[in-house]
């Protein structure tokens, strides 16, 4: 037998769902978590705790390993390297993961290549940030820090030069960026194999509420066809650009002139793309195994005129379990997917999809079914 | 968190599919495997190492589970009602599931309830068999030992007296019955709730190649909405009267009069309803875990006009990975289910689905992908 083992880094959800969709396919598929009981590991076999900061854990992970894979960016751009080197098939190779670990590596990439990007640079502390706010007119600005943040952690948005001051605290460098006036948040997401192959989903709006993602659509309502094929394209050409193997999320800022711009990239399954695993005919984490193994990749196109992914956050209700009996019975098309994750307030522990004709429907019944779980509305 | 464990007795690819099924339900998932590297066992983070018929190792099997499931028939039914009367939650419970383990009890109770059978009596000798076959009006006969039997094993077509005495020799109890002049095999696949439940899926037609599933067709093509309609009452009305928690499968000969009558019943998940992972709303394995966790069952509605799944069987071939460029290539709709198992001739290692609109297409994507796995073809 040839079945190759793949070996994920990172114990969340991703790795969880991203095995869900490997079991199909025969192959192995081997963890390396944080701790035991994290999302993943409640759910796989082959489970090695440790630390994915820590070279010789990673040396010691992949061997056994025909390819390593991600749930995460925080692996150590040097330690991959190093794995490289050694001859660890790494997918994404550390070469194209630094554009999803470093924003200022990104931009400049991104700038490079001719994507069109906010208008940003690295300012090195509250001055310089005020400088970069004169040079384009103004604040309020954008700072963030270059590694590290996701979900909104790492953002700040800045009106003031007192506001400036917190993101210079980590000694982390800061990239500044102009905040734009977009109109909504789109992702495109492609799918890239090794020999070049690639595929891209639909372009979905994201809507998020207070820097999370809250709701995905699927495809993104009233977009036009040039806009959508735009937005595609400029996806493709960086996966190819940067040589990205497997899923690539490029969250994108619509303006009100009707231009795109890149927000941040994520390599690897992204919220932006659970829509999929019950509305396309094949999920953003099969294809993403497809890709790490250079397998062909699977039709990406939607199965239903509209899909939409709420994400379900953590509230004051600690028994999810509870409103299974309820949402289901209220909606027979909806899916769960819920993470093993304990509730905590603003937590991501799950998500839940469903699709139709009829997008006002179908938005009413995932967004129900996401608030009752979380306890927001007990009817 | 009140999230129930399941515990399915039996690490094969039934167990295997439930457990992918569950992973969104966030619920917990124990396996009692035959052997550590059993199909399910490969996957499942939570696996107990044990024989299914030593009621000691089910009674520390079933501490910490909410409720025990099963993947296979197997387990002795007066094992099922000692950890029933100790206050084991068991679906389904000991007094349906003999109706799946002894073929004896089951025409028994069927033909009690009205539903249509094949003639049929248990027979004691090859003698008696010979007067069996003469009420009836001649050979061939079917002689099926009770108990035990599988994908055509413990099952035997006699044309003639010498023939007769093979079935005997088990020391199982034998079960006569006429041999159906059938069009063609259909299976009508039900799920139902201790609440009461039910919902049915498309009647589909299955057609069997050595006494073998091979190809799996929903819905039925040509099949009319009255036999349609009636062969899914009659598997609500079995699910019902014999109290079936969980998936029920019926199969059923459709014979040229018109009529349907039950073939076997098995009260899992089956192969006549692996379509439904690729090919309905709610998956026969999904909607089994609602069923044995009391939850509100999902739709059971196709997605698409036509879905086929096609059987993987062993060949000569014993590394099946080498197929999957060019069936994925070929197919990009094509979903390749492998169980993890080691390449026999003749077992069951994994299955293919596809759909479309095009029933022809569709069968062709299907046979050609499964004939490809297998080696049977080259091109």
């Amino acid at each position: 037998m040839t079945f190759p083992v793949i070996g994920m880094v990172g114990g969340g959800q991703l790795a969880r769902m991203t095995h869900e969709a490997g079991i199909p396919l025969g192959i192995g598929f081997k963890l390396l978590s944080g701790a035991p009981r994290d999302s993943a590991a409640q759910v796989v076999r082959d489970v090695v705790v440790g630390d994915h900061r820590d070279l010789d854990t990673l040396r010691d992970f992949a061997r056994g390993c025909d390819v390593i894979t991600f749930d995460h960016e925080h692996v150590p751009t040097e330690h991959l390297r190093a794995l490289q080197a050694e001859g660890v098939v790494v997918r994404p190779g550390p070469d194209a993961l630094v554009h999803a670990q470093d924003k200022g590596v990104m931009r400049a990439r991104l700038t490079e290549i001719g994507v069109p990007c906010p208008r940003h640079r690295v300012v090195t502390d509250p001055a310089d940030a005020a400088r970069f706010a004169a040079e384009i007119g103004g604040r309020p600005i954008v700072l963030k820090t270059v590694r590290g943040g996701y979900d909104g952690k790492g953002v700040w948005v800045v009106r003031s030069e007192e506001e400036a001051a917190d993101p210079f605290r980590a000694g982390v460098p800061v990239l500044a960026e102009e905040k734009v006036d977009f109109v909504r948040e789109l992702a495109a997401n492609v799918v890239r194999s090794p020999h070049g192959q690639a595929v891209a989903y639909p372009v979905v709006e994201s809507v998020q509420v207070n820097g999370v993602c809250d709701t995905v659509i699927a495809p993104a309502p009233d977009l036009s066809p040039e806009l959508s094929a735009h937005a595609q394209e400029m996806a493709l050409t960086i996966a190819k650009e940067l040589d990205v193997v497997g899923h690539l999320a490029v969250e994108l800022f619509e303006t009100g002139d009707g231009r795109v711009l890149v927000n941040e990239l994520a390599m690897r399954p992204h919220n932006s793309g659970h829509w999929t695993q019950d509305g396309a005919v094949t999920s953003q984490f099969a294809n993403h195994l497809r890709a790490v193994l250079d397998l062909p990749l699977g039709d990406p196109r939607p199965r239903a005129p509209w899909t939409v992914m709420v994400n379900v956050l953590g509230g004051d209700f600690p028994d999810m379990y509870q409103g299974y009996p309820h949402c289901m019975a209220r909606d027979p098309r909806l899916k769960i997917h819920m993470y093993g994750k304990d509730v905590k307030p603003g937590r991501k522990v799950g998500h839940v999809t469903t699709y139709g004709d009829d997008l006002a429907d179908v938005r009413e019944r995932a967004a129900h079914a996401a608030a009752y779980l979380r306890g927001t509305i007990t009817e």
